[in-house]
Parts: C-alpha cells; structure tokens; sequence
C-alpha cells in the first residue's frame, strides 16, 4: 500500500484526477498482482481498484489486497473512468488504447505518469534485492551449465535448450530474456540469440542469459573460448576485463550513470578498441530486464544506493569475433557489489 | 516487396504521407527483419528503409532485402520523418513515442495503419501455413512429452521444463506463451501457469502450450487426469469435446467469428454450464499467438481460406478443476483443418 499512497501522493500533487496502470511490471509493483491475459489499476486520490478480465478474477484476488472487479469486456472499466477528466497514463500506453478512453472513457488530456513511476521503481527494497540475489544464483547456475554443455560439434540453440532447462528445474520461471549463445563470427553481433550454428574448435562463444524469478530479473555475460585462445582473444579479452573490473571497483553512489559509462568507455578506447565498444555500458535491472537507468553517454541519473545495474562492457570486432563480460549488481553506500559471482577468467 | 507495395498504395489512398512501423512482429512481416533491440520501418509513398541500432546493423543487413540504416540514438529516425505531417502508426505505439514524434520529428497528425496491416496478416499465405504446420508439429511433440513426464508427486514447473526443453531440442525457438500446466483446483484457471503446485492422484490436468518457431506460433491445449476419472470429470470432458468438435466441423469460410463461437457456447450451455465457459472459443495464431480475429461473441469477422484461429472451448468449475480442448485450424475452402493433431479422447 506504501507504493500505492506514494502514487496517490503524486496525483494529489500534480493536476492528474486519476492514474490508470496497465503495464504488467507495474501492475504488479503496485499491486502485486500479474493476471496473465493482463489487467488495470485504476488509482484515484482516495483509492485503487483492479479491473480483470472474468477469467483472471479468482486467480487475481489470491494475488492482490486490493479490491478486485472482473469485466466482460473493457465498458466497466471506461465507465469507471468517466469522471476523471485529466488522466495519468504510462508512456508504454497504446495508441489505440489512448484512442479508446478518448472516445469511450471522455478523457480530455493525457499526462505521463513514467517519472514517478521510474522515481519508485529504480531504487530496489532490500526485499527485493534479495529476489534479484536469488535470481542471480540461478543465472549463474545457468552459465556453470552452458559452459559444461558447450564442446565442438553441437549446435548453439542446443546449449540454449539444456541451459534454460537446468534454470527451470532449479527454480527459475523462465529465461529473463532469449538466451544468446553466440559463437565463432557470430559472437560479433552483440545479441546473436542462440543459432543452429554448430560450436567449431577456436570460437569465441558468448553466453549471455538470464532468469527470471519471482517476477525478478537477472543478466549476466560471460564469453570462453573453445580450445586453446589465440593472442588477439586473449588481448581483446584481457582489455574488456579491465574495463568491467574497474567498472565495478569504481562505481558508487553520487557518480552519475554517464561517468560510470566513461571509465569502462575510456578505457577500451585507450587500447584502440573505442569503436568496437558499440552499445552502452549496462542498463538497470528489476521487474523489467531493461529499465532505468541506462548506464551510457545518454543518461546522467545520479546512482544511488539500491539501483541494480549491469556492468557489461564489449568489444565486437566483426567476422573475427566478440568478447562481453557483464555482471548484475547493486550499488551500495560501499560501492557496487556483484551479484553474479561466476568467475571471469578466459576459460 | 509485395507487402510494402500494398501498404505503400494504402498511404497512397489515404491521407497519410508516411508509416512508420515498429511493432517488432509486423517489423518482421512486411521487412524480414527481427533486430532484438527493436528496429524502425519507414514507409513513404516511394521507398521503405529500416533504422536499427549500431549494434544490431550487421545482422539486420543479412535478413532483409531493404536498404538498413543505423542509428546511435533516434534524432537521425527523427530527421528522416521531419517532411511528413501526417503519420501513420501502428494502433500500439506508445504514448511516449508519439510524445517524442511530436516534439523531434515535428508529426502534426497520427492515423492508424491496424486496418491494412490486420487485412493483410489475418490471411495467411501458403508459406505462412506451412511454418505454422510445423510449429504445430512441435507443439504436438511437447504435449505428448508433457502426458509422459506427468505423474503423481512431481511439480508443475518441472513438466514444464522439460516439456520447453522436449521443444527446443527439436528446433522450436522458444514456448510461444509461459507453458500452463494447470492441476487439479488449478485446472479451473483457465491461465494456471504452471507453478510449484505437485500434482496429485485424480487431479484434472490441463496442458496448454504452444511453440515458436520461425517466428511463427502453434497453440494447443489437452486435458488429462491422472489415475481414473470420476463421473464429473468424464462429464464436462465429453461436453467439452463435443463442443470442440463441432465448432470444428462446422467452421467454413463466409461464417462469422462470433457464429462460430456461439456453436460451441450453445452446446455449452444446453448442458447447463453455459456460466463456466468463462473466454471466448479462440483466436487467430500467427505471429502473434493471439491476434486478429477473435472468435468470441464481439467479433463479426467473416472467416476466409487462409485464416489460421484456434478452438478452445473449455469448462472451469471454482475448487473443483477444468477442462478446455484446443486446436489450432486453418480454415480451408472445405472448412477448418486441424494443423495439432494430438489424439483429443481423455487420458
């Protein structure tokens, strides 16, 4: 309820009559529930009701303390909204769906409601930093099993296959996201989802993977080479550990996500390797794989004691191939600590 | 081409001076292209060219004949769009989106494109339905694994796993939805992912699952008991099977979606459990699991040669447990054919 008061505070304060949630991430943040055929949370100043669909509604009420109205189709749910005529609405709010209040519920205006939201939802309870912890235990469980699985000869969807497997059967409720088992030239494209490619003898495999648990993400990267490295993996690999070690040595409270950016950034670069680091340094990580704050040259959110975080930096040289080591973790008033523990030594 | 030329000639006879596409489905559809982190189709009267991120150039260019474009961040996209004032957008382009059009891209008006987009997706071509055929083949295999792997005393999630896993080994890409397996009381929610629930001697088990394969989906859905049933499991059982086989028989093109959907709910109903087929009887399948037409009670859709929808009807009795049968057909000129072929008499 302390989320949900937070959301009304807001609405009290900004000319916003009523807020209607409907993203899945957030239904869930403010109300703990997860109706799969989805769902909506009307907040007003003076309460939150979720609508669901007839056949989420029993499953619903177990979930959730808030009052719960099931409907046939969406009519109840416009009719509920008449009376407010400035609504809040996230960003991920469709065009059609925006189309339909206009012309069904008689919403004058539309207002964001992201920036609280992201405000709420960036900075994690110790609560769940411990689901982030456990779903990172099952992340590094998953690589253990992608680098046992992987030898010459068998197909990467192969090793994707055994890996979300062993993930699932130890607690996970799926992948955070499709797993990317990349190798040989492949792992060159930063997101090379796991092919029917089969591993050769000298690859660079890149093993990027996640779980998801207890609606709770976790990411991490690690990248191996199949026999024995030549020189330029090992220099290519060498150089993208120490920018990610120092990257996580570094990273503390008060920094701004962009300086954070610039250490592994600059450091890449001094080797001449600055244009083959192609994507930002990490992204947050919570409820949602990708969330605030985007750790890049773009975003100057000052990190704070609770964010989560990926620390991943890359080095993609294309044909040849690519090494990325990223790890989950969460800053803290000591600096970040890592919570995916896998070792990262070239294997 | 052949898609990009009808949508060209549909912003031809509108009012529309540009489209802009970046659902990743129809992405896919009407470019080849499936870049990960997301990717931009501009549609103009004379040419189609795609945006996507840095990192996702390389691939990108290897999956599609049209011209690729790369961007670090959006203002390059932005730039492209600043000639057009009326632009047209997918119905679930996000508020934020449309925000950002606005300001950078300078878009006076947005108008739908769902009308085109759904008349031409909703007809599946002869390719299409021979994916799907093969999607469908996967999902068969999963829901045989699924009644082997069940028994007495073992976890929803783990048949689960090993159902995705059965899956993917044979080449699906991924489940195309969270496999339910949905055990006794849990049987009666119609969503009932599967849990930590263990299943138990007499439990009605419901199996839904689909598979992903070349972007293509399959959905299908049996229901089991484990051990003997008793008579009022072998009652809404056969009323469900009835019900299934009915609506298949009697799909045809020229029938309306909801005429469909009230050949099953009537026979429901006539037994007396008209008030616990609680969903309508299907959806389209494509590369969306669920999309256009619904075949429910507000869908006046006619159905044509080449839609693909699945059958669905189900019964759910609060406590007590569920029953729900699923194909997925393709409606021919001789009617519907069932593209999941798994025996349907229960177990």
């Amino acid at each position: 309820m302390e989320r949900i008061k937070k959301l009304q505070k807001f609405i009290n304060e900004s000319s916003i009559d009523a807020a209607l949630i409907s993203k899945r991430e957030n239904l869930f943040y403010f109300s703990g529930a997860s109706p799969l055929a989805g769902g909506y949370l009307v907040v007003t100043p003076d309460e939150a009701i979720i609508y669901v669909p007839e056949l989420e509604y029993e499953a619903t009420k177990e979930e959730t303390e808030l009052p719960v109205e099931k409907f046939k189709r969406l009519p109840e749910l416009y009719e509920k909204l008449k009376p407010y005529s400035v609504l809040g609405i996230e960003g991920s709010t469709s065009f059609s769906f925006m189309n339909a209040l206009k012309e069904k519920a008689e919403i004058k205006e539309f207002k964001s409601i992201d920036e609280i939201v992201k405000d709420l939802r960036i900075v994690k309870t110790e609560e769940e930093i411990e689901i982030i912890k456990s779903a990172c235990e099952l992340a590094d469980m998953a690589v253990m099993a992608a680098i046992e699985e992987i030898s010459e000869g068998k197909r990467e969807r192969e090793i994707a296959a055994k890996v979300e497997y062993v993930m699932k059967m130890n607690g996970a409720e799926k992948p955070a996201f499709d797993t990317i088992i990349a190798s040989g030239y492949r792992s060159a494209l930063p997101h090379g989802v796991a092919s029917d490619k089969r591993i050769e003898r000298g690859d660079l495999v890149v093993i990027d993977l996640g779980a998801l648990y207890r609606h709770y993400n976790s990411d991490i990267t690690r990248t191996i080479v199949v026999g024995k490295p030549n020189e330029k993996q090992k220099e290519i690999y060498e150089i993208v550990l120490e920018a990610q070690n120092t990257a996580v040595e570094k990273a503390k409270p008060g920094m701004t996500a962009k300086e954070l950016d610039s250490i592994a950034r600059n450091i890449i670069a001094e080797y001449g390797y600055g244009d083959y680091f192609i994507h930002s340094l990490g992204h947050g990580v919570g409820l949602e794989i990708h969330e605030p704050p985007r750790i890049s040259q773009y975003d100057e959110t000052v990190l704070k004691e609770g964010m989560v975080i990926t620390i991943e930096p890359g080095i993609y040289i294309p044909k040849l191939g690519g090494v990325r080591i990223e790890d989950t973790v969460v800053i803290t008033k000591d600096g970040a600590k890592r919570l995916t523990k896998m070792e990262r030594e070239l294997i």
